[in-house]
């Protein structure tokens, strides 16, 4: 009998153990304001709310999160202001901060109320993230598009609608929706306040605000409050995991096309390897992260993101949201892998043909716009540290070197295949005056590094195995060579030239 | 002494709780029948009898089930047969029901058994799934391949070995083994009783019966007994786990290649995102499922087929083996897409060319066969519940305007490319009169629809951000129509003429 | 007050559960060489350590290991040298054993240590899985390509720079950095000692030993002591988990792109399905490995590698570290499927023209050095009774027509491309004289085999569905096949030849 008590009292300590660390320890309480979003919310979008009640912020308030030995905070802030520091972080105290400066702010339930959520709002707890975050590419990942001639026509290339007539093809600008859902999706839609809109709801007649380029969450969408980014990239909502952050997953979303296959060489790798066999014995929550104890292999988060300790408590890493800052070379999304841009922003950058990229068509780098090798050496080796708490320093060294052979190396067949391209345009069998794109022997090049010498390294970043061979790397970098040659000889051809 | 023998209760609670919901809460009886059949089986097949005992099916029995509230139930049947009530559900309760419509029926042990169990036989506890299912396009996806002349070509083009001589190929009917092999793979096999073989076992000398087409669980198999379909396609056996088919991995196994990259998409989604790195936290085998609560993110089963209702109990979504009683639009399979077909039976569709397809070969729909813009409506209506349960109004709307303004641009680059390939058939560079997808130009403009425009689509269904661009989607059909028009030329060329 | 000390015992227990396999049930002592080892490199590699302390190697001594029952034993040596048997495996044990026999040997902290630990070091207590090992196609992995005059050539032309001048392109001889990267990484590099380098640690200036091709891992590397292969290919250092070379992921490093696509097979298999749905609740530590009990389905170490047993403790598949001793066929890396080798090391064969291949160019096999049908069929039967642990008789010879049927029908089709690309060579408008593996046409025909054909053969061998038809499987055989015919009529009428 006795027996049987304590096992109901054991069956209920594993019952609620799931629950443990999301909501059960809640001290803090749940303001008026956000009391009353609830209310309608717990119905009108039940799990949103439920999602929400999982989280961090829904169990611990900025006051007690200030508390908390310093490397274990996740706010930033030196104080949160009164009125937010002694209740959790609800539904109102995100979507009502900062009315004035939000174009999308509408009245909702007597509230000056905005749909979106910017890193402004965010920066009240997490200024030095925010701050960071500003400096790092990502923030910037609309304009630099949008505001690049030359990757504005690459956009026009792939979205815009092609028609057919008398043997030629015809290029329409893209619609915006379209961009939205390919281009935007990743790098940010602009968000932009259309107007009210009136809407039956259970609750009675409302209006909404109506956005376009909603909805999105690209990391440098252009907010309505004129702030850059998207925290919800990768924090994801309402529940803005930790754990979702840490996992590979998250980066997966954008960082998986053959474009930019970080996830792909990663899950092919020895790091991939032991993170999908071993990660049910690690531990995704806990700050900061102890190297050996809460993980025994990196995530993409461990080696460019997150506060890494030993188990003796020494920082081996700091966090950061810039990412580049322990990044020496940029090696991919440009015709050739260069050194780090000075500037989150590219749209600035004029190579010495005055075309707005990092090298010209030939490699050569725009050197001023661009760190130079001390900086690249500093952020090398903050990286570095990374690599040698699990590995030695010959293991660490052996491999860098083979990675910037492989830089160089796939730079050189990508040179090659430029050469092949130049020659189909002095021959005029194909033409760069309108586009530098649209043509097929055009987009075979742009393949060759956008695809191909990209994988490449990344393989070679990654250890990365067969990926940086057979799956879009070694292989394809040197047949597309080949069937580039035979395009421009059967084009040659076709214009009645002797190849 | 005291504390020691607490720890020791704890560890055994600790350890027999992964087999807490499988077999040990079991009250019904096993059948005699049943045992029989387990006496030997558990040497002879030792993995089907333990995979069998963590079931339901060995666990509970249908009188029992149908005690269960409505809602939790996963029997439908009003009433169970008497002798099959009392007992849980084992090997004889399926493998000898029906025995007389059942072709593959012989006498096994003195029983009158059969091979395969099939959805007429599981309806008998399962008759609304079965019913929901016969309405499903995946229930007649032999026929929909067979039964279309059309599609039969496509399946000869890629299945039949090719011989070269004089410079030309000659394409072979393809062999049944290789179409088993590959087309009714996932699409199911036409069963059929070739007779009975005798074999040497450890319990003697037995007959067998022979079918050719096995082994085979597509998930439109035709049966023995006259029956479509395979349950195990997606419920796998014999633990017949819930989990496993609200894991999208279920999925994948028939929807992941290039010509159906649901899983893909679904994969770089924030969607898959979400699922993969916080389904641990998930709870896969609660009926109903709870949003919410019971999940936090949406797998393939949690917007096409599962009853979902909210925390309070409210219903979201009616369960659905039918699927596209919550899809407007078939958005792959076909050259272009189009709103679902009326009937499950796609081979007696039409063109106004008198072609078997749901649109002429400039997208013109077939609409007499097709569901109407109502229906359309309805469905999409539906599928969205599920969507408003996590996304506010605005989000749903705007993804949905997004997505159906990228069906008809997929659409319009699809109609670009046939005009390319028809103008080869008008030059006589290319022949449609044997087939329209045996040569290479003719693979390239399958290639459009098959691979390009669909995989555009199924990203901007889920949102799916970097696939729909660089991973199989808009750049792919960009240059993909620009290769056509150049091999087009070097075709006309060849021919000596003009290009 | 009792109450809650139980439950605090409760939550000890919970907590520490995780690392109850791992560290905490240690009674052999770590020797005192080891423990210094451990005394700076806690700091210096702190994630080596902590890694290590999770291992069974750091938690009991070999002489414990011996007691185990003999199913259980993960040791396969009847003794271990007196002064290993009693401690636990630690640095030193590895790392300073057959010192003499180590060429990167040196110097430190007054130890005669090497950098590498190699099979040969491994087969100390680990003799049988060494030996196995040994006749293992994988361990000769490195001369299996390299001393092949084709495969180098092969390796060039996709290693080696191009360049271009003139309408013709050069390949240089690729780098040995770049071949470290790509080939080597998986194969192995073969490892040399260039000398001992100064280095200043926090622990003052030291010196180590520079070795050429370091790091390097892959399966069949070169060791400075003579010996052939790297047990952490697969079983990873220094955790040494053996659900890591138990789960698939393991094999993916080396086994998934489109030349060896094993794992994407899998992973759309219906066994990748259970895996990735159920792994949650299989176990993945015990030795020996109960089918039904511990896994519900394959991984790629059942079916290849692991020692399996039946409930009932009955042997169903020995260990083995040879792995095809339970694979009659060859189904990649050559032209034509064929059954395996006589010998790991291929770079012997011979066919009738004099080429290094197993079977002509035409497909005719070199019989003399591979296994006759009579091995095959041993080699069939030994891999066929882990088939039928759960599945009946009739379904494993069924799926076993179907896959040879495959293999014939796959061989058939490469015959074909075969066929194309020697009337290119006929015609001269391909060059075979300096290398048949670089320019555009033959690469085509290299896709053929390396690419699509065993695609089909991986996913048939899986019944890998969708994989072997569209996501490079017959869609692709047949596609490349007309693309060839396509371009050798290009390169005819390019010639000013009439096609």
């Amino acid at each position: 009998m006795v027996r049987l008590i304590k096992f109901q009292g054991l069956l209920i300590v594993l019952f609620s153990f799931a629950g443990f660390y999301s909501a059960n320890c809640q001290s803090a309480p749940v303001s008026d304001l956000s009391k009353d979003c609830i209310s309608c919310h717990v119905s009108a979008t039940p799990a949103i709310v439920a999602d929400w009640k999982r989280s961090r912020h829904a169990s611990i308030s900025p006051a007690e999160a200030l508390k908390r030995p310093e490397k274990q905070r996740r706010v930033s802030a030196e104080n949160v202001p009164e009125k937010l520091a002694s209740v959790v972080v609800g539904c109102a105290e995100c979507h009502t901060m900062n009315p004035d400066s939000h174009k999308d702010t509408f009245e909702h339930n007597d509230q000056q109320t905005h749909l979106t959520v910017t890193p402004k709002d965010c920066s009240t707890c997490h200024p030095i993230e925010a701050a960071q975050f500003d400096k790092n590419l990502m923030s910037h990942a609309v304009g630099n598009l949008a505001n690049n001639p030359l990757y504005r026509s690459l956009m026009k290339s792939i979205n815009g609608i092609q028609s057919f007539k008398n043997m030629k093809t015809t290029l329409a600008e893209p619609d915006e929706k379209t961009t939205e859902d390919s281009c935007w999706s990743c790098h940010g839609a602009a968000l932009q306040v259309k107007g009210l809109e009136p809407r039956s709801t259970d609750f009675g007649d409302m209006k909404f605000p109506v956005l376009s380029g909603w909805p999105n969450q690209g990391v440098g969408r252009l907010n309505t409050d004129g702030s850059k980014g998207s925290c919800s990239a990768c924090h994801s909502r309402h529940q803005f995991a930790i754990q979702l952050a840490r996992k590979p997953y998250a980066c997966s979303r954008c960082h998986k096309g053959p474009d930019v296959p970080a996830y792909q060489s990663y899950s092919v790798s020895l790091h991939g390897n032991l993170f999908e066999s071993m990660y049910g014995e690690w531990n995704f929550t806990e700050v900061p992260w102890t190297v050996g104890k809460d993980l025994t292999g990196p995530t993409c988060a461990v080696c460019h993101a997150s506060l890494l300790v030993s188990s003796e408590g020494e920082v081996i890493a700091q966090r950061t949201h810039q990412m580049n800052d322990r990044l020496p070379w940029r090696i991919f999304g440009a015709i050739y892998a260069y050194p780090h841009s000075k500037s989150p922003d590219t749209s600035t950058i004029k190579n010495k043909d005055g075309m707005p990229l990092p090298t010209t068509l030939s490699g050569e780098l725009a050197a001023e716009f661009l760190i130079n090798r001390g900086e690249q050496e500093k952020r090398r080796d903050t990286l570095q540290k990374v690599c040698l708490s699990c590995h030695a320093r010959d293991w660490v060294s052996g491999h860098w070197e083979r990675f910037e052979n492989t830089i160089k190396k796939s730079n050189g067949m990508t040179l090659t295949a430029t050469q092949i391209l130049t020659k189909a345009w002095d021959e005029k069998v194909a033409d760069k005056t309108e586009s530098i794109f649209d043509e097929a022997i055009e987009k075979q090049w742009v393949e060759q590094w956008l695809f191909y010498a990209n994988s490449t390294r990344f393989a070679s970043a990654m250890m990365g195995t067969d990926f940086g061979v057979f799956a879009n790397g070694r292989w394809f970098m040197s047949k597309n060579i080949q069937d580039m040659l035979d395009r421009l000889k059967f084009l040659l051809r076709t214009k009645g030239k002797r190849p």
